[in-house]
């Protein structure tokens, strides 16, 4: 087998990690879609739909894991493809992880739908497109390699921190004032917070691509997981 | 230079980054014992340091991660050794967001030691510990290579959780009876759930751990992370 053909079948490989990863990413976003969808549009049976799904997304993670594991062990790749590999290992992950947060919004629509609606929702699903936008961007930056893109990222998570706490008050105040808001609230606040969750992770996927690209670190400088 | 000097060299290198783990995972631990120290003692200056220290835990993360890489491209580890560098990958970034939820924790006493107590603080110390524990624990398991050690951290899991969920309806009665206590109720609930997320990250780890040793995979069959 000559070099040439060697090198091309290692393209294929790394290429393959990436669109597997980008799969993933996408069935991700379609969790957190359907997550909040499930709670706005009262649709409990998507909630029961989504949190089976994150079956999925586990099996993705292993397989994705797999194939990073041969490329290491086979084609022991080096400088720039070395990295890409190890922060695959690292970015699937995440995913995995968004995919179990997504799961957790979907069991509190579960409780959230058995009862009168306390608010209307108007914040959540801005900051669930904000986070599955972020999602989305850090992935196209990492599998393109793209510093300028990761870097948005991590500026616009104060977007969705910001959102987070402004509804946190504001459901301090209704349980605050009525005594009967609070197990509705409480389940809003942990709704709210999965997403801030979501999103955290995207800039974590977004500081390491940086990393990556840049061979510079960025982490821990505008990281905040509050 | 011959293959046993090589193999040794080798050793060395994947020692080094056993011994960094471990340190890494003690000085996790220190915050995690840290953070809710200062809030059972009202120690916002220990508060105030624990929020510090966690950029030591960072720059761990970035220098265990260069150690990864080096070995995984001069050394070319086969088999073990390489699922044991890949996993290094991984569960670094776990401690470092442990590290992260320490600092959350420690920014939550702040605000609490401010105002007066609003209960005894008994599950916190205990979930702590059992946080603490299984941190440990499942970084033993992983530099021994013990699947029984790991397969017993993953079990401990509903510990953590169900005082978790103990706390968090306690609280919710506290809320209830007397809007006054909502704010402070609010950041106890929130450490709580920081430290349910620490014995995540443990759970996690240990599941890779499992992985690793028997090469079967146990992940997404005991984890939650509601």
């Amino acid at each position: 087998m000559g070099k040439e053909h060697m090198s091309s079948q290692f393209d294929a490989e790394l290429n393959g990690i990436r669109a597997r990863l980008l799969e993933m990413g996408g069935k991700v976003e379609l969790m957190i879609a359907n997550s909040i969808r499930s709670l706005m549009e009262r649709d409990s049976a998507l909630a029961e739909r989504t949190i089976a799904f994150d079956a999925e997304i586990n099996a993705m993670e292993i397989e994705i894991d797999q194939k990073c594991l041969h490329i290491l062990a086979r084609r022991q790749p080096a400088a720039k493809d070395l990295r890409f590999v190890a922060l695959a290992l690292k970015i699937v992950t995440d995913l995995e992880r968004i995919g179990d947060q997504c799961s957790s919004i979907a069991k509190q629509a579960l409780e959230l739908n058995r009862e009168a609606q306390l608010k209307p929702y108007v914040d959540l699903p801005r900051m669930a497109d904000a986070a599955s936008n972020a999602v989305r961007e850090a992935l196209d930056a990492f599998v393109q390699g793209d510093a300028p893109t990761a870097a948005k990222v991590c500026g616009n998570d104060r977007f969705v921190d910001e959102l987070n706490e402004q509804l946190q008050r504001e459901l301090l105040t209704f349980m605050m004032e009525d005594p009967a808001t609070v197990g509705r609230a409480m389940r809003i606040t942990a709704v709210s917070k999965f997403l801030e969750r979501i999103a955290d992770h995207a800039t974590n996927i977004a500081e390491m691509v940086i990393f990556m690209v840049e061979g510079k670190d960025v982490r821990h400088s505008s990281h905040s997981s509050v």
